[in-house]
């Protein structure tokens, strides 16, 4: 860990950030949290050659609010608007290509990108292409607050975590840490909005293909699929495997996960909300649910993960619900850009 | 079973439909299918004193083209009009109030409510409330195409499915009768649209509730849960148990059911979707998908049921959809009309 | 007017269509309508290269329904199916690179496209592109089936009207006929659901970009503004303009104009839908509403156009509805075959 | 004026705001705004007898961020939680019985239903029933903050404006002003998403009869439309008047209009949205849009309204979109209250 890492913000200080690849929904989302921020300043927007010109021109609903061109990325000009901060907001294996450069100038990063989430270089590649910055991914911590909050405090590049991951890990990670259930077997139903599915057209995203639509893909093979697995494994402390099975509901963001696990002994939903409880009592952004079921729209444009556990036929049913953008994507980010600069967790967030 | 239950319609001739409940959206649906039905017309429609109208009042679309009233049910209106058959769109327990009236007279009944789909006395009593018909629960057949139409065709009275115990039982019935997976520990994570929830204004049906939201609902008490049980145990030949936990996606029609079993002995997909194809080879409305996952939009407005199989992580995972209106109502509902009366199984459903 | 063009369809015989541009929207309704209908066979359909293979791979919901591929176009093909009839659901340009080459193998045609639906050829290459076949020009007939259904009888070429025009006519035409309003200053306020504007991916139809978005577009400058005022002016017998203002509404189908015209005298509502009744009397398609306003729901999947007239502030306001796809476009063209074949006007569009 | 009125509240303090009526969508809008506003604070809700309890009770969204319970309202419990501004989220006719009660204990207040908005007691009466408290309506202000910012700055009592006259009125005030558009026969054609009908589940509001649907209502009666033609007509300072069309479309929120007028000479679109520029140049919350037409998309979630003006087919034509919960209704009331305590009109509203 550089010295640079564990710069903080004082009171009346901001965070300088820049946002790389500010195109997308994501892109879109932080720009309007930093908007809110008190802490926080967007000092640049850079992108690819094909994507360059004014925000406004990207989100029309940022006119006269983002006066910032998106500018063709290089790291002389992130380090030439001294950012603190770098948030990546880019594919997979092009975050692994700037994230060396931007980490060389001493600049902190956050990445969206899957590229440093996958700790296991082999995994990584199995499921992705091949590795390019082994010393990145040795440096890189897992971008979820509730498990790694000291890490995140001193770390110069955060993986920010998946959407479906973070959903599935918030409400399985108490219940295995407290070993009511077992680790093998389990079931994660997810379900997703459609801006999950990013920007770009396609037939599939086609408004009418869409809308009234509600359908399963990536049977077995989708790539959050691992990425829930190490997660889990290394809050449980032991192998943790699942079958992940995500669909797409006909609605702009919101995620739901929907889990169903073997318990290890007679459990009550009393006593596994109480374990969720115990879990997050001092979390900002994790709530439990005992009476109302969690439902993408009690999140909607918010950074709260609602989890809540319930037993039936024998089997403990977990849901967990949360904004896909927000607490799934740039939420979360911004939530572990106030930890690694000695804000407060909640700043800019509600 | 009585001389009227085996009456046929010969080519030229028409079913005499009576439609009791109109006002719903089953009752719409039927409605709209027997306008194009080449061998069935809709000869009067009742309903309670609160609903009572022209039926272009309860539904505009139909303007010009039903000049029916709906008027004050009573038995000896629908035998005035010399029904052949009733088809009843009325709550549970209504329904057992009307059906041995009906019958009485000789007419033949397709019942949409749960009223007679629960074969034991003592199940349907635990589930809804006392029932008041044994005679009729005797009697009826359980309306499900693909398994019973031997019985249905002399049927003097169906109870026609729920939507989703239509649509779990069709995706899992042939791999329980191969004996392929566990009869135990099945989870059936259910999505349907908001129309399966009926027309009655409430606030969580209200349109900004549900827009832009995915929900869980009823975990371990909804009322298909027992009669899926009842209908794969008995279509299996040993008990099956489940669990059953159902969802609304904010969308009008469509219904999607995700299934997880545990198979009995090493499988692959193809095998598995061997046996779903040589169970429904003859039947004209299930669908096997083996190359694109089924979806609500591939079904909807029609009378089929896509199913499919995979293999995921050691489990089966089963997807089946179908239009929660149509195959999940009133479109199975044309279907057993048309075996009850020696019709084409099809007539009027494409 | 050809011999052939005289050629109807006896009880008992089938038209043999052949549909060309089998791959959008349009394609996919007339398909499903031709499915149900009693007279017609789809014989084959034909694309272009970059759009071959089995019909259910454009549209799984055809799955089992319809066994054809769609092959490459070429006229004798079309020939060698024995089509009487085929339907060219292709863009404009191509349309009139393709009919000529069908009407010289003696195949009447109804062509989707804007291609001969501007009677004046200067018209037509002021807001399209330069005219390749004046022959065509010549022979087609607009098919407006409730204004035009004489020629039609007789057509070899239909130029099937667009989706606004045929919803701005409809409502409009008898309040010209019969004087009641201004012929200039009227203004159609139009809106759209999306499949209104095809099945190719882009950002502005991509499903995050539309859902929750009301949208107009084309300011002054639809194509279809002056189709509208060709159609009325004709009607009307004396020159017609109007300002035609399209919107997006976030909504697969549907389409609702609100038109605001001057009244050239006090008129009442009342004696306004006496001249929409008198005017539609017999036609099967057009309902006068007199109580329930017109709304894209109460046609939706059917082939009705839904009109009205009220007064206020001193301006005559009239609302007109139709499903885009149906009476807008396929159910539309499936009308005009009936009344080309000497089949009834509502054969297989109930 | 009393004195009261004039208070302002410093760097370091807060406005304490007491919300009557929070539980329905204007409520919750403005509940999460003052969430986010660094001087203002939520000191009290209250409601009536049938809808007491806690706020999280009639939204889930606000659990664990609004420990609040709406209790029984009396005008003594807002003065002893020391309220320098009541908030009105009832319904008109209730609003009018609390406001003189809140006003003799000296409380400022902002009323968001239609009580103090027409400030003619005739016309009130004559569209809505009778007004028993003309002390408050000749103390209102009407809470048009880009047009009467400097009595609002010392206004006891905001009549906060309806969301279809806000939009109406910032996109035709500029043009009306300048004498560029004949100030009769205008139309506005508008649309809403349908939070704007409000939280009360009625059949017309139920999802499955919205979803897919775009529908006009209110023909020349609705109550908007002579609040547009008053604000209109002291804008200009001659009488306007004009046609307000609704229209519902299928989203949840966003509200657009399209508005169509006679210039008084002849005209260009740039001149007119120089006029537009001008008049708004230093107002924050209103954007004019050269290139990109105003879309509900744009604005939804801001308190931003867009305006353009084109002219087409000799006609000017304006456009003009916000959100119709937050310009159209809490965001507005947030920037009056900001102007009636000394604040940053902006404050809390980014």
């Amino acid at each position: 860990m550089s010295a640079q890492n564990t710069k903080t913000v004082k009171a009346g200080e901001k965070v300088r950030v820049v946002l790389v690849g500010g195109s997308g929904y994501a892109g879109f989302e932080v720009i309007r949290i930093l908007l809110r921020h008190p802490q926080a300043q967007l000092v640049g927007v850079f992108g690819p050659e094909s994507a360059l010109g004014p925000m406004e021109s990207f989100y029309p609903l940022l006119s006269k609010q983002v006066p910032l061109d998106q500018e063709l990325f290089t790291p002389e000009k992130v380090a030439a608007v001294r950012a603190d901060l770098a948030m990546l907001c880019v594919p997979h294996k092009v975050a692994m290509s700037y994230v060396p450069q931007l980490r060389k100038l001493g600049i902190r990063v956050i990445d969206w990108s899957a590229d440093y989430r996958i700790a296991d270089k082999a995994v990584y590649e199995q499921w992705y292409c091949p590795h390019t910055d082994p010393a990145g991914l040795a440096e890189a911590v897992y971008g979820l607050p509730e498990y790694y909050a000291a890490r995140i405090a001193k770390a110069g590049l955060i993986a920010n975590p998946g959407c479906y991951p973070t959903c599935s890990a918030l409400a399985l990670a108490p219940v295995l840490q407290a070993g009511l259930i077992k680790p093998e077997g389990i079931v994660v139903n997810a379900v997703s909005g459609i801006s999950g599915a990013g920007r770009k057209p396609m037939l599939k995203f086609h408004y009418p293909e869409r809308n009234e639509n509600y359908e399963p893909y990536g049977v077995g093979d989708h790539r959050h699929m691992p990425e829930i697995e190490q997660t889990l494994s290394d809050i449980a402390g032991r192998p943790v495997t699942l079958l992940f099975q995500p669909h797409l509901s006909p609605m702009d963001r919101g995620m739901l996960c929907s889990i169903y696990a073997e318990p290890t002994r007679p459990v009550t939903a009393e006593e596994l909300n109480d374990v969720l409880e115990a879990a997050y009592a001092d979390k900002p952004f994790v709530r439990v649910r005992r009476d109302v079921l969690p439902a993408t729209k009690y999140v909607a444009t918010t950074n709260y993960c609602d989890v809540t556990a319930r037993v039936a036929k024998g089997k403990v049913v977990l849901f967990s619900a949360l904004d896909n953008l927000i607490k799934g994507a740039s939420g979360q980010a911004v939530q572990n850009m106030n930890l690694m600069f000695g804000l407060d967790e909640t700043a800019g967030l509600f």
